[in-house]
């Protein structure tokens, strides 16, 4: 059984995507060691990363191109050779290296990619898979990333979920580039919204 | 010169307000020393509250009944006492204890107030006055309190903003009970959305 985490930047209202829905708001200083090797560290794992249609097209857009590879190297090659899962019902077919395309069943593909030894399994981005699979109950682990910014505008990861959902912080990290890092463990009993 | 601070307690999406613009989410646990001198302590200023009409009507629904003696005895009094302000164009008059109504002119008042003597100011909820207020400069330092839960639908307090706010993080500490509490400052310079 290996863990299914969630891995993801927000702004301090909350938002992984803008009002563009572009990642790329993100703007992260990177003059602060602490914070890149903490970077380094997260960019150790070897399992899959999965995404929905939406997150997929933007890391496609970008990780494979010549830019990328310029602009930061050794996360692009990461990006390109670790294995990856898209789930979509449009998508007719994938191009990104090492990737495989799910149609239908995400809950059901999850929890038997679950059941399989190797490292754990990472979403990135994919707000909707997030919400479905936290009310499914397949999240073992929120990765969150406060960035010291407020956006106005843009998407939740939890966009989508229908009943409140209850977590656990189970670590804290305040970096000297203003970045909050939490981690949060779903607790197994959630609340009802309209109780 | 006195200082202007938002306190809110927040989801991890976000939201002060829940799905159905109630402030009655957070349901915050009290079986916590180190959160309840916390809060002590919190309540320990005498500068004036400011609400936009929302919160004003949720608070004064509240706080000056019988029903919150009881519950919250110490809170209910202290919020029936402190000097109030409350920024609204369509209340006709206001009814709390204690409570000045100001239909216009926002942020000449709250600029005006600022260089007053006296305890600091202090929004609570009041969505419509943070955005406005962050974007005309004139709050000092946000305290979050994210509470361990994501409500999936809110109204988070920036929502409004037209440009990018770019804050930085002053304090951070992490409850027993769950709860993060987090400080920021603005930095001077904002950063357009659109660049």
């Amino acid at each position: 059984m290996r863990k299914l985490i969630v891995f993801n930047h927000v702004s301090l209202d909350g938002y992984f995507t803008d009002a563009n829905s572009s990642l790329n708001w993100a703007k992260t200083r990177k003059d602060d060691a602490e914070w890149n090797a903490f970077v380094a560290q997260n960019a150790s794992g070897n399992g899959p990363l999965l995404f929905g249609r939406k997150t997929y097209e933007l890391m496609t857009q970008y990780w494979p191109t010549p830019m990328a590879k310029q602009h930061d190297a050794a996360i692009a090659d990461r990006m390109n050779a670790l294995p990856k899962v898209v789930f979509s019902r449009s998508l007719r077919n994938v191009s990104w290296n090492n990737t495989r395309l799910v149609k239908d069943g995400l809950a059901e593909e999850v929890r038997r990619m679950k059941q399989e030894h190797g490292d754990g399994l990472t979403i990135l981005g994919s707000g909707t898979l997030v919400a479905q699979l936290a009310e499914a109950g397949l999240i073992d682990e929120y990765h969150v990333v406060i960035n010291p910014v407020a956006l106005g505008k843009g998407r939740t990861m939890f966009d989508g979920i229908t009943e409140t959902l209850a977590l656990k912080p189970t670590k804290s990290r305040t970096f000297g580039n203003g970045c909050v890092y939490l981690v949060y463990e779903p607790l197994a009993k959630v609340q009802s919204q309209a109780a």
